[in-house]
Parts: structure tokens; C-alpha cells; sequence
């Protein structure tokens, strides 16, 4: 299953439009080449509608906001909804500011996402957004993974997005089925944006298989987290953090479907 | 004869004002150092008059654009004009929305360029854009090698400036000479900005050799194929695009001048 | 001493808020990872005031400005001093424009800061704008060691701050007490950023040391040096200034507080 994610990016090579920040836009767009589809970075309101209605996936990332990259997440995002090409959310740091906070209400509001990526604090923040939306009071500060499951359950019911909520254990979920991913190594929490790679990757892992969100994201995440244990597997004694970040998006590059179907580990849960 | 093209760079140092894309500025500012000069980024339209005046060459690279930037781009494009520094433009995704049309045919019409680089694709719209500009009709949608020889001769004649139209095959001409150049390797492709950084490399290569700008531009291109040999030769069974982009400017960095010479692949055509 | 500033940050992880230019943000986000802190970037002014609040410490880097990333340097600046984090300046390329000039010394006028990291033009140039401020003729164009020692001092007793001069030699001093720091090694030079990562490892330092603000300076400008000369005897034949860059913010990963007490070379100066 999770091998034919991957068999249908490599042959379909999307393009995708990321809207990204400038400190993980390189390594974005390189995630994306690795796995056989390819990026165009563009992030001013004038101009994204157009790029957007060429490219055939996009990819909305919160990081390093302004309110001209705010408008242009929505006009991307909407336009993207028109054609009807998947989106996905990365919600970068949702709760630093009340920049931040509005943005990413704004967009849950207006705009209509195939998958959501976070932190379980991220995931909290819309949650709480979107309950305080409709009156509803939520109080979920503690980040167990069953509250991190009810959390992400209930936002992915709320937008009818697949939600990836990464931390210790991944999770992965439509609202009915959800899977806990057990790949993945904790030293990629050294490498800056290893989480905003792994939505370029969804963005790319959903758009070549728009018809299977909830597999597309599994595999996604199982790739990722794959491609940091291989990466960890040859790192040599000099090795530390920067070395690691290229070995991840190495190991994506290197990835074939059979060994992703033979590395993945994950259950399916509730 | 491009053995000398390098060994001017070593010697004169060069320092480049890039006006870059947030996703490929890293590796454009250090595939400057790796070649022997240096890069200063600075792309606000309130200062790039002052930075272009305190360099020796200029490189614009039309992606990730906005308002200001676009502003920026002409600005410091003049500038660099009045002064008589060399211009290289790379017209990165120019036909992805009207705004990079308007600003690529604006740069064109206001600026005068020592080089362009482009892909086959991005040199057919800036030709459709001047060509439209001056009421001739163009239709040029194949991008088989005879075609894009035509449109590069076209747009060089036009504009005066040595184009370089990379590809399966790369084609360096100023209207009249045309080389074909052999270097390079099909896995370039999977680096993000390996035309950016070429372009930053052509900064460096023109401004060191003002007098020679075909020369200067065939070194350059010749230099970055070589460089995509040399680090795919030395790719290890787990290494992907991540190292291998490193690689590259590892080449660019231990290119000698000699080697240069032996190791570039080239033609005279027509 | 030099080791129990690396062992608070490895003990404390402080979180750094960076403002920082796009060509070196990644690099910085992964040094402060690989030094046991974290990074959050943000450059709106709309919403630097609540991030810095969030952060233990800020650093200003003034690299690819714009009126509107200066307006939030200077509220993250004053919302740090309000709280009492310590802030540190990298007065990114200061002399090359007005624009910069005006900034930087807009800045020193309102915004108290723990440590500058500077090269002597910049200092340089802080100094004049700074002197001429108050009426003050300095004439100091050489950058003979003796006159960056006597402008740092001059600028550390000015604003307080711990001023750190990159060159040849580096230097460290509070305007009494001046440490001149033998690590290094030339090569770090053909790595775009080297410094606005010290700048960033300096903001981890003081940030977890605040008491100490010498010490910490000291120890990240010696831990800086040496993981140049460990990246350096790492270098294969074919390895250039690319892999160099990965190579060094790997040392820093792998850096003990004992290798730092060994390994670094300062001697007090006066």
C-alpha cells in the first residue's frame, strides 16, 4: 500500500507551489526533488494565484509570517480550492503570536485542507482557535498522546483534513481510522525544519494520490521517519547535525517503494 | 583560453551583488566564495543603488519576487549600468505569472545585460515579451535544440547580452558564435538552484573578464558541468541530491584553472 | 571556566529569537540546535514583540534589510530590554549604506545590547556613526590589530556591551579586560555566514550564562575557532568550502565542555 504512494510520485512527478519560510525553503524544495516531484517557491499575493493554478499540489507554511505572506497563503490556498488540488497546512509555530493565531484561524476558516501537519502544541493552538470560533471551551494543555489523539481526531472531523500530529510517537488520522508511526530517530529533532520537509513531502505524497489522503499521509511519515533512521545508521563519528540533515534528504532520494514498504512500522490504533 | 577566464577570478576577487531568491541565496553566496569571490545579498530598493556602486558586478535572479524586489531589481540594474559593471539576469520562472512577465520585460527594456541564463522555456517568454513589445510574432513552443539556438541568437541580438540556454545540451552564444557545451550531468537536476548558482558563477566569471563576456560565460558553464561530473564521481552508494549539491560546490572550490581546461567538453556551432 | 558555559547550554536549551537575514538563516538554526539551544525566526514587526517574549534571548543580525525588518529589530531589541533577555547585535555589513548606517546607529542608541559581533569595518563604522553622534571626530581607516583593539574597547565602554572583533585574530573584550582568541583557521572565510553563526552561538552563550557575559562571549568565539580547525583536519581531497560549512556546525554538535577547555587558545591582552 504505503510502496504505491510512492511508486505514483515518482512517476507522476508533481509540481508543487510551497509557500514557505526562508529558513527551510532550501531544504523544502531539495525534500521535494528527492522524492521525484519538484518545487516552485513563490510567496507574494500579486502573483501566487497564478503559480498555484500551474502547479498541481500546494503547500502552506506558516513560517517567518507578514501579513503580504498572510494574504498570499489565502489567495493561494482558495485558488487551490477552486481547482481543486490538495493543500496542505503546516501551521509553523501557530501560537508564537496573535499574528500567528488569527492567521491560522483565517485559514482553517476560508480555506479547505487535504492534510494538517503539527506539533501537538500547534495542533492545540487551532483547536482551542476553532473551539473558541464556535463557543465551544477547550482546556488541553497537557501533551499526553491520548490527549494529542482526541486533539488531532477532533480537527481532522472539524476541517475534514487528514491530521499528522509528529512528536515522540507520530499519529496520523481521518477522524475514524488513526495509525501511530514508530519510525523515525530523536536526533532529527537537531535538524532545523525536519517537520516543515515533511510537509512538503505530504504535499507531494497527497498530490500524486489524491484519492488515498489517510495512506498518502502514512506514507509520508513513515518516509520521513525511515529516512532518519537510515540517515542515523551511517553517520560517521565526526558526524553531528548539519551531516544528518543532508543523510535524511539522501535517504528520501535513495528511497524505493519496497523498502518503505519493509521499514515502515506503524499500527493502526483508535 | 578558459583556464585564464578562472585564474582572473583568484587573482581580482571579485565581489558580487546578488539580488537573490530566499531558497538558493546560501549556495549562491558560497558557490561565489568556492569560485574565489564573494557575494553581498542586499535586495531592498532603499539601498541597492549604494551596495551595487561598492561591488564590481551585479547578478539579478528574478525569483521569489515581490513589488519591492521587482523595484530593487531595476534600481540597482541601472545603477550597475551607469557604472559600467557587468549585469547578469536570471530570469527565474518568468512565465509563471504576469508579474514576472511585466518585470521581465521592464528589466530587458531599462537594463542592459553582459549575460542571461536561462532555461529553454524562460528565454521563448522573454523573446514572446520583446518580441510582442516591438509587434512581431513569435511562435516558438518546441524547445527542440535548433529551436532554442534561434531564440537565444534572437534574444542575444536583441539585447546585447550573452545568452546562455541550459538543458540536456547547454548553448552559449552572443548572436553570432554559438558553442554547444557537453559538461554536466542529468542528476544536476535534482539540486534546487543549480541555475542560480550557475548564474552567481557567470557574476563572478564576467566581471573578472570584463572584455571577454563569450569566453567568460563558456568557462562558466563549462565549469559548473565539470563540477557536476566531478561530484557525481565521487557520490557514495547512500549519498542523494543533499550531498550531492554539496558536492558540487566542493568542485567549484578545488577547480583548478588547468583543470578547467582538460575537463571542459564544448563545440563551435551554428 | 570556558566549559561550564557550554555545559549551561547544554543544561538550559535556551530559545533564541532570530532575526536574521535569509542567506544564513538555515545555517544559524542549526548551530543553535547543534550547540543544545533552539532558534525561532521571525522578522515582522507585527509580531516580534510577543515572539521575543516567549525566547530567553534575541539576536539582532542586520543582514538583508528592509524598513520593515528594521522596524522589528528595534521593537524586539526594546521588548527584550523591557524583560531583561539578553540581546546581541550582528551589524550585518553596516557601512554598506545609508540605510544600514542609520540603523545601526539607531540601534545603539536605543537598544542596550549584551554583546556586538562585528568585523573592524564594521566596528568601524558603528564607532564613527556613534562618535560623530556626539560630535566626536575619529579617523581610523586601518585595521591594524592595535586600532580594533582600542575601537572595540572604545565601543564596549560606549554601549555597554561586550564587543567581539572577527579577523585574523579575534578579539574579546569589555572594554577593561581584552582576550585576543588564536583558534580559527583561514578556511572559515570561504564559508558564507561564519560569522552570523558565531553571532547566533554567542546569543545561545550569553543567553544560558548571563552573569557572565565575557566568559560566555569568550567561550563561543574559542568554541567557534576550534570546531574550524576540527572541521578542517576532517577535510577529504575532493571536500571543499560546502562540505566544510557542514563540517563545522557538526563540530560545534560534537563539541564537550572539556574538548572546549583544551582546545581553545586566547591569551589576555590589554
Amino acid at each position: 500500500m504505503l510502496s504505491e504512494v510512492i511508486a505514483q510520485i515518482r512517476q507522476k512527478k508533481p509540481l508543487i507551489h510551497c509557500i514557505n519560510n526562508h529558513v527551510t525553503s532550501n531544504d523544502c524544495a531539495n525534500i521535494l526533488l528527492a522524492c521525484g516531484g519538484s518545487a516552485i517557491m513563490a510567496d507574494d499575493p500579486d502573483e501566487v494565484a497564478e503559480v498555484t493554478a500551474m502547479c498541481d499540489g500546494l503547500v502552506l507554511n506558516m513560517g517567518t509570517p507578514s501579513p503580504r505572506k498572510l494574504e498570499a497563503l489565502l489567495k493561494a490556498g482558495k485558488e487551490a480550492n477552486r481547482l481543486g488540488h490538495p493543500v496542505v497546512l503546516d501551521p509553523v509555530g501557530v501560537g508564537s503570536s496573535s499574528m500567528r493565531k488569527a492567521a491560522g484561524a483565517t485559514l482553517l476558516d476560508q480555506v479547505r485542507f487535504a492534510a494538517i501537519r503539527a506539533n501537538a502544541a500547534e495542533i492545540a493552538t487551532l483547536v482551542r482557535g476553532t473551539a473558541a470560533h464556535r463557543g465551544v471551551d477547550t482546556d488541553l494543555e497537557e501533551a499526553s498522546v491520548d490527549a494529542v489523539k482526541t486533539l488531532a481526531k477532533w480537527l481532522s472531523l472539524e476541517t475534514g483534513a487528514v491530521v499528522i500530529a509528529t512528536g515522540d510517537t507520530d499519529i496520523v488520522t481521518d477522524g475514524k481510522t488513526l495509525y501511530r508511526v514508530h519510525n523515525g530517530h530523536p536526533m532529527m529533532k537537531t535538524v532545523t525544519g525536519s517537520g516543515c520537509q515533511l510537509s512538503a513531502l505530504l504535499g507531494a505524497c497527497i498530490t500524486a494520490n489524491p484519492e488515498l489522503p489517510l495512506e498518502a499521509a502514512l506514507a509520508a511519515v513513515c518516509a520521513m521517519g525511515l529516512a532518519g533512521q537510515i540517515a542515523h545508521g551511517r553517520l560517521l563519528p565526526l558526524d553531528g547535525n548539519a551531516s544528518y540533515r543532508n543523510y535524511i534528504i539522501d535517504a528520501i532520494c535513495n528511497l524505493t517503494p519496497e523498502a518503505l514498504e519493509k521499514g515502515a512500522q506503524y499500527e493502526m490504533d483508535s
